[in-house]
C-alpha cells in the first residue's frame, strides 16, 4: 500500500492534469477519464469530511444495460439465435478466462489488448479475446473432429473505446463455426448465407459482404515482389483500406514498412478490384497472378464459392474484394466481412436523432477459414479444418437503440398480462389470493406492494408499463363472486365470474 | 521474464513436489494440480523436442459446457426465467468486472476470494463476486428507487473448488430482487414464493426453505450476553451449523472466539429451535428474547411473513429456523435459504449413478433483505430498501446432469426438423436448392457437407442426432417434381409434391 503522503502528492499532480486539460478545452471524454482517476485517488484516502467517497461508474469502456436496452438486446439475440438454430447448430460454453498461454501467439499485434488477471497464486489467467481460440482449445482438448456450434458470449479487449460508435472493452460476439473435413466451400458458403440472413432479418439498412482469400493475398504479395518476411505486416497495412485512403496506405507501405514503390503500385492496382465470379475467372487468366499456385488455388475456390452462393440466392450482396485483408493471424483461406452501407435505416436513425456521427458505418460481421488453429493445440499437431463467422452486435445494438428512440413505439420491458388491483381499502389479502391463483395458472401477474394503494396509481402503473389487463377487486365483486376485468387500452370493463377468469385472460392475451 | 536457468530450476523443484505427492498417494485432485503447474513451467521453455507444449485445460475450478450439458442448462434457465417473468420482473446487465473499490467492504471475511485484474495501467478492476453489489451500484448510479429486476449471469470466487459437488470458481447466479419503499413483508414473501415455485418446477427432489432474521440473531446474541463487537464473528460461526455439529460450533465459539461457556450454551438452546408462525409467537413471549427490541421487531415481521406465505400457499416447505445465519455483511432483515433434503430424485440419481457422494445436499438458493447497501453507494447516503433471492444453479445442474445420464432418454442438442439427403451421386446442387427453400420457409434443416455422401451415412446421422424427418432427392423424384419424405422413427416413406412439402413438414413437426 502506498502511504497517505504519496497519495496526496499524486492527487495534487492529477489535479493539475485536470485543470490543464480544462483550460485547454480538451475533449469531454479525455477530461472525464482524468477526473475519474482523480476521484479514485481521492477515494483511497477518504473525502474531505473523512467519509469514504465512492466513484460511481462502470469500468472504462463498459456499460450497464437498462431494462429497455435489454429488451432490444433480447430481440437482436432472438433473431441471431433463430438463424443459428435453423442451420442446425449446437451450442457450447467456455469459461470467461483461459490459461494465459492458451491465448499467446494467436492474435499478432493485437495481443497487447488482452486483459490479464492479477497473479494471486496459482495459474496465470487472461480474459478471452474472442470465442474462436477457446473453441479451438475445446476441440483439441476433447478430440472433437466434427461439430457445427454456435456460442454467444462476451469477450474482452483493452482497446481504445468509442462507445457512441458501439466500440466497447466488453462486448458480445455471436459465433457460428463448422469444424470438420468436408468438401471445399460448402460450409464456407453456409457461413456467408448466415451473415446474409441475419443482416437481412435485423432490418438495419443495406449491407455488403466482402469476400477474399488469404491465399490470394499472399499470392498477390509474392507476384508483386513483396519479400516473404513482409507478408504479414503489409497485409495489416492493406487491412486499413476501409479507414484510410490508398495514398495513406501506400505511404505507410513505402515509408514505414520499407516496401519498394513499384511493389506498392502493383499492389495498388490489384486491391482496387471488386467483382464476382467473373473477376475470379479474369484473375485466373492474369499473366502475373496466374504465376502463383497459391493465388490460383484461392481463385478457384472463390469461383466454386460463388456457384454455391448462387444456389443460396445471396450473390446480390456478396462482393469479391481484393482489398479485404483482416488482421488476425490464424486465417488460412476464405475471409469475409459484413458491412453496413449506411443507406436505409442506419442513416435514417442518424438523421432522426440529429447526430450525424452517432452511428458509424462499419463491419458488423467477420470471419473466415482457419485450418491450422486447432492443430496448434493438439499435442501431435493434428489439424481440424474450421470455418466460421462472428456477428459483432454492439454496433447493431447502437443502431437498434437509436431506431427505438426515434420511433414513437414504446418498448415493453416486462411481459405482465394482468395487474391485480383493489378499489377499496383492506383488500390486500384478497389481492394476494387472486394473484396466487393466476400464477398457478401460468399467468404473468403482479400487484402493488402496498396494503392500501390508490386505484388511480395502480391504473397509472399499468398505463406506464404497458400491462394490457387489470383485474379489479372490491367488496361488491367479492360478494358476487366476480372480478371486474378492465382493458387498459379501451378502458372497457366487464364482470367475469371467478371460475371463468383464467380462461378469459388467456383468451384476451393470446389475441394480442 | 525469468531466465531459462531459473525456470529449469523451478521445474526441478516442482518435479520433486509431484514425485513426493505420488509416493505419498495424495488425492488425485491434488496431484493433478501440481502436475498442471509443472506442465505450465515446462511450456515456458518449450518441450524436449524444442516444440512449444500446450497445457490443454481450462482454468482451475472452471469447466466447459458441451452441447448436451448446454441443452440441460437451457432447460433449467427456461424454468427460472419463466418464473421471474411470471412475477413481472425486468432484467438488466452489468459488466463482468467492477472498479475494485466498488466491491471493497461488502463481503466481510470472504473478500479474500475476489479475483483482481492485473494493473495494466488505468483503473483497478475486480471480477464481480455476486450480482447484488453491482445491482446496488447500478441503482445508486442511476438514482433508481423502484425496480423489480432479474439478472442471470456468471460470478467469480477464488474458492476451493469441489466440482463433483457443483462448487466452481466461475458459476451462474440467477437473481431476483425488489427495490423500493413498500409495506412490510409483501415483497419478502414474494421472494420466498419464487424459491418455492422454482424448486418445485425443477423437480429435483424435496426441499425446505429456512427463514430467519438478522435482527432476531442480533437480539439473540445480545440477550445471551455476546459482546457487541463479537456479533459478526459469532454469527459466521453459527452459519457453519449446516456443515458442523453443535459441539464443534460451540468449541469454535468458546476456544477460538473467546465467548463465555454460558453465552454459548444459551445460544445453543435458541439455535436448536425450528417451527412456524407459532414459534415466532412463543419467542415474542420468551422472557429473555422479549427484552430485545430488535428481536421483537424481527419476530413480528416473521409472523406477518407467515401470514402472507399462507395466502401464497407455500407454508408446507418454509421453516423458521434460528440457526440460519448467512455470512454476507450486507443483510439487515429477513434472510432465507433453499436446501434440498436429498430424498426423492437427487438421491435416486445418486443411487442410479452408483456414486454415493456424487451429489451433496445443500443450499441451492439464498437471499434476504439488505436495506443499507444502496446507501453505501449514494453520495448522500440515501437508502433504497431491497430484498432479493439468488438461485445457485451449478448444484442443480449437477443433479439434472446425473438424472439425464441415469435415464435412457436421449437429450437432443439441436432442433433440426429435416435433413436433405440424396440417394444418388451428383445431386449436391439439388440438395442445396431444396435446403434454401426450407430455410426461407423458416424450417430448421441441414445437409451433409459432401458432394456425394452415402445414403446410409446420411440416414445414420439422422438417427444419431434425433432428426425426425428426411427429405430424399433422386433422379426419379426430381423428374416427378416430388420429394420422398421419410419419418426416421417409423421408416415410413411417402412422395410429397414440391408444392406441398413445406406445409407437410410443418404439419408433421408441430404434431411432435
Amino acid at each position: 500500500m502506498a502511504d497517505k503522503a504519496q497519495i496526496q502528492e499524486a492527487i495534487k499532480v492529477q489535479g493539475e492534469v485536470v485543470r490543464k486539460l480544462k483550460s485547454e478545452k480538451a475533449s469531454k471524454e479525455q477530461i472525464d477519464e482524468e477526473v475519474s482517476k482523480l476521484l479514485q485517488l481521492k477515494a483511497q484516502i477518504g473525502g474531505d469530511d473523512g467519509k469514504h467517497q465512492f466513484v460511481l461508474k462502470t469500468a472504462k469502456g463498459t456499460r450497464d444495460y437498462n431494462p429497455k436496452q435489454m429488451a432490444i438486446r433480447e430481440k437482436v439475440f432472438n433473431t441471431i439465435l433463430g438463424c443459428f438454430k435453423r442451420h442446425g447448430a449446437e451450442t457450447i460454453d467456455t469459461p470467461v478466462f483461459e490459461l494465459k498461454e492458451t491465448l499467446t501467439g494467436k492474435y499478432g499485434e493485437d495481443s497487447k489488448l488482452i486483459y490479464d488477471l492479477k497473479d494471486q497464486g496459482g495459474e496465470l489467467l487472461s480474459l478471452r479475446y474472442d470465442l474462436t481460440v477457446p473453441f479451438a482449445r475445446y476441440l483439441a482438448m476433447n478430440k472433437i473432429t466434427n461439430i457445427k456450434r454456435y456460442h454467444i458470449a462476451k469477450v474482452y479487449r483493452r482497446d481504445n473505446p468509442a462507445m457512441t460508435r458501439g466500440r466497447y472493452r466488453e462486448f458480445y460476439q455471436c459465433d457460428f463455426d463448422i469444424a470438420g473435413q468436408y468438401d471445399a466451400m460448402i460450409p464456407d458458403a453456409e457461413c456467408l448465407k448466415i451473415v446474409y440472413e441475419i443482416l437481412s432479418e435485423l432490418d438495419i439498412g443495406d449491407f455488403r459482404i466482402k469476400v477474399n482469400d488469404r491465399r490470394i493475398l499472399d499470392g498477390m504479395f509474392a507476384v508483386c515482389g513483396v519479400p516473404d518476411d513482409k507478408f504479414r505486416t503489409i497485409c495489416s497495412t492493406v487491412d486499413k483500406l476501409d479507414k484510410m485512403s490508398w495514398e495513406e496506405v501506400r505511404k505507410e507501405m513505402v515509408s514505414e514498412k520499407g516496401l519498394s514503390e513499384e511493389a506498392a503500385d502493383q499492389i495498388g492496382e490489384y486491391v482496387s478490384l471488386q467483382g464476382g465470379m467473373e473477376l475470379a475467372e479474369r484473375l485466373l487468366q492474369d499473366q502475373k497472378m496466374s504465376q502463383s499456385k497459391q493465388a490460383c488455388a484461392g481463385l478457384t475456390d472463390i469461383k466454386l464459392l460463388f456457384s454455391y452462393l448462387q444456389l443460396f440466392q445471396v450473390t446480390d450482396k456478396v462482393v469479391f474484394d481484393l482489398s479485404l485483408a483482416r488482421g488476425l493471424d490464424y486465417y488460412t483461406g476464405i475471409i469475409y466481412e459484413g458491412v453496413l452501407t449506411q443507406t436505409g435505416i442506419a442513416a435514417e436513425a442518424q438523421n432522426a436523432s440529429g447526430a450525424e456521427e452517432s452511428v458509424s458505418v462499419g463491419s458488423v460481421a467477420g470471419g473466415g477459414r482457419y485450418d491450422g488453429l486447432v492443430g496448434m493445440f493438439d499435442p501431435k499437431g493434428r489439424k481440424v479444418p474450421c470455418v466460421g463467422v462472428s456477428i459483432g452486435i454492439e454496433r447493431i445494438f447502437s443502431i437498434m437503440e437509436q431506431k427505438a428512440e426515434a420511433s414513437a413505439q414504446r418498448v415493453r420491458t416486462t411481459e405482465v398480462q394482468v395487474m391485480v388491483v383493489s378499489a377499496q381499502k383492506n383488500l390486500l389479502e384478497e389481492r394476494l389470493k387472486l394473484l396466487t391463483e393466476l400464477w398457478s395458472a401460468g399467468i404473468k401477474a403482479e400487484v402493488i406492494y402496498k396494503k392500501n394503494p390508490k386505484l388511480l396509481s395502480q391504473l397509472q402503473y399499468c398505463e406506464d408499463s404497458g400491462i394490457p389487463l387489470v383485474a379489479i377487486l372490491g367488496e361488491q365483486e367479492l360478494k358476487d363472486g366476480v372480478v371486474k376485468l378492465r382493458a387498459v387500452a379501451t378502458r372497457e370493463e366487464a364482470d367475469i365470474s371467478r371460475a371463468d377468469l383464467i380462461a378469459e385472460i388467456k383468451r384476451r392475451t393470446s389475441e394480442a
